[in-house]
């Protein structure tokens, strides 16, 4: 059998996504404990690789699990019994054979949560960027119409850190909206796909917009520039979350 | 200088408020981190003394700290800097010399947070209580039912558990709401007062009414009985939050 599974995890104590030798990633979590729900070997593969401590409210993961009987509906209540609390399977369905979580991807979605108050919610430990600097309504209003300049289809590397290699760093961004609600500002953003760090980039520089260092016009520049020296800050990755990934 | 303050605690790592030799303590760290900041030795005075793993959106202490030239608006940040991440002030202003935040109290509302859904949401991890039984509509009109009956001054000994002297056993409950929201069912209780675990022991009884166990009216029954033994599960600490002291 070939399982379809909506992953949600919390990504605190995780050394993100990808399996790696001595250290607890969701893959190998994942694998360890459907290999027991199956009673097979399974391999997990993923529709992306998110770093340590990014969060996944929506991610998706093909696992092979040969000679495995149990229905794809059942899943999620049997894996629960082995999964650690901080991983659990939402929804599955059957696999198409052909079928890879990544490169069939059209688009991904990603929510940015950043705690914009003066003094830091315990609840929010570990869950979003905290900012104690009040970003103000204008400042917000920057941040949406910096936004709107970063829609469409650009070179990126300005937004990219180093340490991947990609043959094209153009990427299409559909979709960048900034909202506050309440005390945290949720910047949401859907692209064809993404370069090393660009969402945590993007979010850093549109954070200089909120606090006046930057104009919403220079991110313009900024992507024209190609260099990421003149791209503002990475955002850390607790405030990040794969909300969801389109086929 | 007397201070008066809101505060905010994720209580899963504390051994609950109330300062005990060599555990992780509330009032213990708030203690030390306050004495750093107004640079004085001060003792802290709480309203209420929640157990371990119980949380607090909006705790009120009283700090007396001698000496103290810190203005109470700039409490909360000055703090912000000595509290550990999963506590924060809130909230500051002069307090009376005779306030007492427990004594004075009229009532405190607590809100008890159950995860009902089959599979466990990694964020709700330590926050609420997960019943992954799923308590129908029904169940859920029958809950809200035995929480009328619930209402009213009574005495509340079938909803104590033993380890605290006091010398009533009656409490007037004012508030007691039910509601689901999404995957989580919220109950909200205010009371003039609270027996030990009373909110939880209400919370463990209402379950079982939501599962059919117990009837709406039944719950007159327990009341009357003034016996533990036949009220529901005491349930667990994590879902618990103080939510406000009315004074």
């Amino acid at each position: 059998m070939i399982y379809l599974a909506k992953i949600k995890y919390d990504g605190t104590a995780f050394h993100g996504f990808q399996v790696q030798p001595e250290k607890r990633t969701v893959q190998g979590e994942l694998c360890a404990a459907l290999s027991e729900t199956l009673g097979t070997h399974v391999s997990v593969t993923g529709s992306s690789r998110t770093d340590g401590g990014v969060h996944a409210l929506g991610f998706v993961a093909r696992i092979d699990a040969p000679g495995a009987s149990v229905p794809p509906e059942k899943l999620p209540l049997a894996a629960a019994r082995f999964l650690p609390s901080d991983i659990s399977i939402t929804e599955a369905s059957e696999c198409q054979e052909d079928f890879h979580p990544r490169y069939d991807a059209v688009s991904k979605t990603y929510l940015y949560r950043i705690e914009n108050e003066k003094v830091r919610d315990p609840f929010e430990v570990a869950r979003s960027w905290f900012l104690p600097r009040i970003i103000s309504h204008g400042g917000i209003d920057n941040m949406k119409k910096a936004a709107e300049r970063i829609l469409g289809r650009h070179d990126f590397s300005a937004f990219m850190s180093e340490g991947s290699s990609v043959t094209s760093t153009e990427r299409t961004v559909t979709e960048l909206t900034v909202e506050r609600r309440g005390g945290v500002i949720e910047v949401r953003i859907t692209a064809d796909g993404f370069l090393y760090n660009m969402v945590r980039i993007i979010v850093g520089t549109l954070a200089e917009v909120g606090f006046g260092r930057f104009k919403p016009d220079d991110v313009r520049k900024i992507i024209e520039s190609r260099d990421r020296k003149n791209a503002g800050p990475t955002a850390p990755p607790e405030g990040l979350y794969l909300l969801k990934v389109n086929y």
